[in-house]
């Protein structure tokens, strides 16, 4: 290279160069430095499924200092160093949270909900994000849970408790609302979580349950999107195929939490799975099928745009998170 | 789970239940469905690194059938499975371009162009992106060029052949200038391909040439702003160190073309590499860095967002992407 430079200066290209650089600085008029945006981008991602369009939407995310018996059945030391492998602070356990819009050309479906507006600062963003994305609520005509947890149901409810997706029929799986549902399971709620999430159920839905129709496995929820039995994680916890003519995605709901820690390792047990061997067989039986068939999985608590392959990968598995594209 | 729903069915809350499914359907106004939207979301991503805000910006990315000695050492074959492993479309390679602007607080900092708008219908998106983004491109103070390659230099033009940033200084690395301006040099031009590169340059930059400075590496190009020597992919190929209190991050510019290919095989060459074996021992010891010191990277050819965090595998890397942040 300096032999580049050296020859350069005897050449007639290297005479003009040199005269530009002896140019005095070019004026310019003096300007206020720019301030900072300080606004991230709209959090969507628009993709297609055969003549289908998807659109990611993230509701955020939330970092939290790992609670104790995160991973039930691994040290916290373990699970931590799973966490900071992936980059989250040290410390820290980061879960985001990304709702799916498919619109199947007849149906506009939206599969789980995210949080209503403010829970959080980081999370309640999906409202923002789905008008971002061109969506407007009231069109919504369908809306699948997938479970009766609260990062998937809460947001079918407003801020001031009102009906987000207001012509929207709710569906959730029929296993999983007679679960949570039932006073005797709630009477023996084992711990201060479970009873959470049973008051949580009953505060969200129990006044529109005229309103929420229950599906069975095996049922397509819309048009070309049908109901798979995923439990373990809850009673009625569900997956979704969504397919449209030879093109098929699986949406994996909370087949795993966050996939740096229990897709690599699906053996462990996340504090949220109702029956963790269940919900263990679930994943590895759901994984080795995806990984059997390279399908695209949208994973509710994968990183946004929350889209990947699954690989096998040692005696765990892997996500390859899909390349962008800027161009829909 | 079976044993769950029988319970149900003899209590209070099932009878409730029971009762909401024996409804009739709600009946609701006929809506016509939902149009597609048919556009994909702005793609650029805000961060910070101490107390700059940078933004990452897509220009887009190319799609095109693998290029005859794409990878000039390993057979197309080889090449081909690891862009497939990659999920790229079978017999096709993309690649991604996204540069990325640094508001110091002094100075607004764009490293990198793409190409002017309509390039072609998946790249020239740039500025696009970067009004979408909230950044003006007459608030551009200072353009720093990597390197003098098309994909990083054209967008200093508009479609028109105007100033794309019109109050920007342009900065390109002096032994980058003088290899591409030596008459010389191109005179021995190998191929069709370093041809068009010669004649890209004077095209885009002669004309131009007293609006551009030239730096030199150890030099910062802006305040806080390193450039460092990364030369191997051409003569002057420069990656930056962009530091902000005891922040830091590593812009490496083309130090890997894509990395599902160049970063998994730093030994790989690829076509647009001028010196291949300065090439990789330049790969080597920028990735060794970023390893040791857990740096965080931007990457003109990573997927948009295009940052991630590089760790040693075997005998390459791989690239581990950042977790998107919705809320900045």
């Amino acid at each position: 290279m300096t032999e580049f430079t050296r020859r350069a200066v005897v050449t007639g290209a290297a005479a003009v160069t040199a005269a530009a650089i002896a140019q005095p600085p070019i004026s310019r008029p003096a300007r206020a430095a720019t301030p900072p945006v300080g606004k991230q981008a709209p959090s969507f991602y628009r993709h297609k499924v055969g003549d289908y369009e998807l659109t990611q939407i993230s509701d955020g995310a939330r970092t939290i200092p790992m609670p104790e018996g995160f991973v039930r059945n691994v040290p916290r030391e373990q699970a931590l160093a799973a966490a900071e492998a992936a980059y989250m602070p040290k410390g820290q356990v980061t879960i985001p949270f990304n709702p799916v819009v498919v619109n199947t050309g007849l149906k506009l479906v939206l599969i789980d909900t995210g949080f209503p507006p403010g829970t959080s600062p980081t999370t309640g963003l999906f409202q923002a994000n789905l008008a971002a994305a061109g969506i407007d609520a009231k069109a919504i005509d369908i809306v699948v849970l997938s479970h009766l947890h609260p990062d998937h149901i809460n947001g079918v409810r407003t801020a001031e408790g009102g009906l987000a997706f207001p012509n929207a029929e709710i569906k959730a799986p029929a296993p999983d609302w007679a679960f949570w549902m039932s006073d005797e399971n709630m009477s023996k709620a084992a711990n201060d979580m479970m009873k959470g999430y049973f008051a949580n159920t009953r505060k969200v839905l129990s006044d529109i349950a005229g309103k929420v129709t229950r599906y069975e496995w095996g049922q397509e929820v819309a048009p070309g999107i049908t109901a798979l039995d995923a439990s373990g994680h809850t009673p009625g916890h569900t997956a979704f195929a969504v397919a449209s003519g030879s093109a098929r995605m699986l949406v994996q709901s909370d087949v795993t939490n966050i996939p740096e820690l229990f897709l690599r390792n699906p053996d462990w047990h996340v504090a949220f799975d109702i029956d963790p061997n269940k919900a263990m067989a679930t994943r590895r039986k759901f994984y080795d099928m995806a990984a059997a068939e390279k399908a695209l999985i949208a994973g509710f608590h994968f990183a946004f745009p929350s889209l990947g392959h699954v690989e096998k990968d040692g005696a765990g598995y892997r996500l390859v998170p899909i390349a962008w594209k800027a161009v829909f």
